[in-house]
């Protein structure tokens, strides 16, 4: 359980820095900085506990996560990542919180007796719950289902699946992460990233595709 | 309770609809029209259940629930709705979501054992959260509280309160769907109507009512 | 435990008053004031309550939450508080609400069983998650992040600590609102005032301060 806690936390700072990033973006102060690192490192995970009933949140019985979120601002604020790589930094991180979070958040859900289809949701539900809850309270349309934003939940569904299926085949009755899981936490970062670098779309939500170029 | 089963479903995929329509006509990809589609169709549950705190929401439990988000994309998707009625038609599976759920709601929080003025305020929660939800991730004013929105929180809770009333005087101690709640359900629904189509408006919150006209 | 939740109440209906003036501020209608009230008095206290698992969150048991956000709703549209002194008045309900706030959900959490550090988080989430709540289902930038807002979460911490401790040091074993709690309660809405008559303002998120004046 040790290695499912660093991977977590890990996955807390990640998000955590991207919240305090968008916070340094949009100019809010440092308390924005720690409100939107707190949602967008804990608010899945907060999510995920609320719905999978588990009492207390972990978040609030440990005050190791809410180191992450202070430690995050304060790499902000001293500067440690350049304004001019802003964007491109925020998105690296995103990515990387993306793909700790679908695995952690499936393998707890697993252990609390949620059946594979409702942990692997809750997988998901992890990993995109706090940036949607950053991009909600700092008034943004949430990049997760912006045209531009590149897939996004797609590749955290995926790294879901492939955790919960590899525990209904039995190969994971310890509910641990192990090399398999380290292996689909690298995937879904890949994916991730490929899918930011190339473009990669989903089609729109209506019959018709929007036209490209500035007509319109 | 079968019937209550199939009034909710339906409720889940009318507000399912409204969500993926709203996704289409502000140009979001798929995966933004099953997200709100889900949010619209299934927040409001999933709000209630947290609220009542009856375990894991039933959502996540029935994977029939998450089916009707995913038919909802794909007949928006397919354009079996036409675009040029997309506001008409939102407004229209909206208001019957609106009707299924202040029932629905209601009388599983009955069920749950809460007393009749928290069962309707938890009926009203289930109508209402989910295109809150839907409204707020969209980063939309809620249509809730536009003054353009017509009447829409107030059908809810007249329809709640008569659930809620049936029980306290006893005519429905097992809690299910009968004539009476059908009854509501299309009161419900033609209230709302009503509402939309004759642009009947609350009082506004101040007070001096705002000036007609285009002046300020 | 009598004035523990006569200051409860009163915290609810200086927040409710905070969401029904900013609906009126909006133009929305007196749904969306009773709806604002309702989530920037009552959403902090159900957010506390939902994690610290206490059940069906007291609100929705005792009705006299709800007469809070309804009286609110009725002094707002009357006009009991002139809107030529809207902004200035929110604030100062704000405030009131801040202080009450902070030191009721700290000694609630303090009561479920939480340790110091994880009761006073709560306290400070009871104090600004309604507010949170009020402006972004408003569509708002949350007043706790704006960088004009002066400080706001600060002085909750500040209240929510020192009950924390006062507690942890056995000044308080019965969780109760002593002089000592009014007292703190007092020093918050002085401290929120200060701030907000001085403009007091935390450092930005990121490492370059933005200039002051009309340029850029």
């Amino acid at each position: 359980m040790s290695l499912l806690f660093a991977v977590d936390l890990l996955g807390v700072f990640c998000f955590a820095l991207s919240g305090a990033l968008l916070a340094s973006s949009k100019r809010f102060d440092i308390l924005g900085s720690l409100l939107l690192g707190g949602l967008a490192g804990l608010g899945g995970g907060i999510t995920r506990d609320l719905l999978i009933d588990i009492g207390v949140p972990v978040a609030f019985d440990n005050p190791a996560y809410f180191v992450a979120p202070l430690l995050a601002a304060v790499v902000v604020k001293v500067g440690l990542l350049g304004p001019g790589r802003l964007r491109r930094t925020l998105l690296l991180f995103d990515a990387g919180g993306l793909a700790l979070f679908c695995v952690s958040g499936t393998l707890i859900a697993l252990g609390a007796g949620l059946n594979p289809i409702g942990a692997a949701l809750m997988g998901v539900t992890t990993a995109c719950g706090g940036g949607l809850l950053r991009d909600v309270v700092a008034n943004e349309v949430p990049q997760i289902i912006r045209r531009d934003g590149g897939l996004y939940a797609v590749p955290a569904a995926v790294g879901a699946g492939l955790v919960a299926l590899s525990w209904q085949l039995g190969h994971n009755p310890d509910v641990r992460v192990g090399p398999a899981e380290i292996i689909v936490i690298v995937l879904v970062f890949t994916f991730r990233g490929l899918a930011l670098r190339q473009g990669w779309r989903l089609p729109p939500a209506g019959p018709v595709p929007p036209r490209s170029g500035e007509v319109r």
